[in-house]
């Protein structure tokens, strides 16, 4: 992609309503644009990476045997009726009604439809255990949306259900969700902490809130500092080695806010142990039981013919909040670096262009050609600015890798830059297999 | 994937309410499950062929250098307010108020918020030409929804946006659009007919309806029989090559119900070449000038430093509507055939079982690890019913191959069933070859 193509309206100013970080950062490198009050178009910088990012989630969801669906966006108020949510779930849920008087509701969660989904379509014990998982729009009538993505009302969202015959199952899925968290997290390139956390309005009695550290976080975490060595590589797939993983975790004091008591913290962990921050979450998965099962009657026939309320809990990733979030972890310093699996572009080649001087021009098409045609995604500056004027650019567009072609570059090696990290002089064959290389490693 | 695993409510008889086939197979074949009236939950083997077409209908939009983008569901009145198109909708369009009592209603379309993103990004002649595009659910709140997904209330959409200078530009970007969307259905399987059609709501001067052939289709077309055997192989990506298959095209007659004429008709299409018929409308094209960016102001400065509004059209492709329409395509004689490029499966493999017997079913289990480790995306039918369920079963389901392992069966060569067409006896690895030969040619 020539970058004077690209749909991607750079401000120079930072916007005053711009609070934090990310924010400040997405609106500067046109990622998106606020269409009305918390709502807001994906741009196609920001696009992209919330592409890779549903990606990474959607494979790690599918290597645990969930199963892909979609449910729609406006849902009717009678399920949640049903359930008894419609009432207690306040301002916050969008309600509407359709041309008939019809009271409907658009979705800020999916306990109810998939509940209504799954009763209507199993019937057998033998059909279980089974989770599925849908990524899509939700909406919640924020009544202060604030701080960009990170707090909006319209917002992209992966939720995941699992249904089993009894608590000792159902906990096996659980812990399937929690594997695949830490391992989303971690190709995204977060380190994100499971946190023991209340229930809330989900409700049931074991839950867990997978945060990232960082100041601008609006939970505020007390842990166990050791919580963060604990490596997942040494786990597998399955259950008994989830479970260790699950005990490992255990191990280590970490709550949130609402779980914290103090005499606790300093009675399980020594004080130089102690971490107290804050944090983003990031994940969010529930045990409930059968909840929602019971008043929606939905259960299966048991081989003995009786029949038994299914056991669900329910997962959740916020897919467009972790776009805010990475930039959150990864800008410091006014320079953003994206991890090299969600970056909008591989590498950036970036030349010193003259009006009267055509050279650097046709070398940086050649080397963009060359990269293109290797299937390697690469964004050419073709404008006119000064070259201080693009790194400055590149700053906001976070491009993990760069190809600078000032006066310097010779024929045969390039500048090849890694952001915030060292600069090598390289053959275009030699920077072609790197980037190729770094792919397969993620 | 094992079917006993599969999230397949496969039901027996034909629901009442269904009228049409395609509705009548998606509910029968657990593709999907309506949630309210005209609102439907697309289950894992819709979703997986709605997945497919949004893929091959995003590939030929990139190909013509649009670029993806994505809008919000839910947008402000206020921008509709200034185009005078909030009081003319009507109640099609889903009209809610948030919390504060703000206006807000659920798209239907985005010419509005195009614009509004255009105007606020983009300053000079320089950037131009452009074509935006976004796939994202929309909602017209039907009086009479009907056909299933065909014509609902909450429906998957991809609607591209052209910006250019003056009509001579802009008349290049409609006949790009044209081109991909000849492309896309082509790939899809179908034979859609560019038709032109009046512009309705959209307005403008210029219009295509790409329509494909169907008995239960609601737009009743006119057109000469010749226009189907254009060959758009013989056409390539340039500006002049596409121009002339716009004229080939403009040679026959070729109208909806809204422009047609019979004195036209008869005048211009000899008696034996006329064809009357129904068909279904897939893709809307649309060249509208600047209906929207002059009273929207959205203008770009000239070299000359004057301003001058952009000339804009807009293209849409009913993405989940596309998923009914191939099945009205293909679906016939109660067996559908998926065309390889959206089959939810490559190929099934289809043994009788004994329950005293496991012979077979290792067999098959080894067939299925073989072209699984092969990459072959392949659906294992390891329930215990009789074949002759099993048949009837897929062909429902619609899988385009299967092998099938009845008693007939010989160690080294296996039953290979393309449907509606020949059986062969071959080797596994002579069944994986051709899998993978026809992947490469689609």
């Amino acid at each position: 992609m020539y970058l004077s193509k690209l749909f991607i309206p750079i401000l120079k100013e930072t916007p005053s309503e711009a609070k934090i970080k990310s924010h400040q950062l997405m609106l500067r490198a046109g990622m998106i644009k606020q269409s009305s009050t918390g709502i807001y178009s994906w741009l196609p910088l920001g696009f992209k990476v919330m592409k890779k990012i549903e990606k990474i989630v959607r494979e790690e969801q599918n290597k645990i045997g969930a199963q892909e669906l979609l449910m729609p966006t406006i849902q009717s108020a009678e399920i949640w009726k049903e359930s008894g949510r419609y009432d207690d779930y306040g301002e916050e849920m969008l309600r509407i009604k359709d041309r008939q008087g019809k009271e409907m509701l658009y979705g800020p969660t999916n306990e109810e439809l998939i509940t209504e989904i799954f009763r209507a379509s199993v019937k057998s014990y033998k059909s279980l255990p089974q989770i599925l998982y849908h990524i899509q729009w939700k909406f919640r009538d924020e009544l202060r949306p604030r701080f960009g993505v990170m707090r909006c009302k319209e917002f992209f969202m992966k939720d995941a259900y699992s249904f089993d015959l009894d608590d000792e199952a159902a906990k096996k899925s659980y812990n399937k969700m929690f594997f695949a968290y830490l391992n989303t997290f971690k190709r995204l390139g977060l380190t994100a902490i499971p946190m023991a956390a209340d229930t809330g309005p989900i409700g049931g009695d074991l839950s867990h809130e997978f945060v990232i550290l960082a100041e601008t976080g609006e939970s505020k975490i007390y842990s166990d500092k050791r919580i963060f060595d604990i490596d997942i590589n040494k786990y597998n797939n399955s259950d008994s080695s989830i479970e260790k993983l699950r005990k490992e975790y255990d191990n280590f004091y970490a709550v949130t806010d609402d779980k914290f008591n103090k005499n606790d913290f300093d009675k399980k962990v020594e004080k130089e142990k102690q971490l107290t921050t804050k944090g983003i979450e990031v994940g969010h998965i529930f045990y409930f039981g059968d909840k929602y099962s019971k008043p929606l009657n939905c259960s299966v026939d048991l081989q003995d013919g009786k029949k038994v309320n299914v056991k669900m809990g329910s997962y959740g990733i916020g897919v467009s909040r972790l776009v805010a979030a990475i930039i959150e972890a990864k800008y410091s310093n006014n320079v953003m670096k994206w991890p090299d699996q969600v970056s909008p572009f591989e590498v950036a080649v970036i030349p010193s262009l003259q009006k009267n001087d055509k050279s650097n021009y046709l070398k940086a098409e050649k080397i963009y050609n060359f990269l293109k045609d290797s299937n390697i995604d690469v964004l050419l500056d073709d404008t006119d600015e000064h070259l201080s004027a693009k790194f400055k650019k590149f700053d906001l567009i976070g491009i993990p890798h760069q190809i600078i072609l000032g006066s310097k570059s010779t024929d045969n090696k390039l500048e090849f830059k890694e952001v915030n990290g060292k600069t090598e002089n390289l053959s275009l064959e030699e920077i072609k297999n790197k980037l190729v290389n770094k792919r397969n490693i993620n």
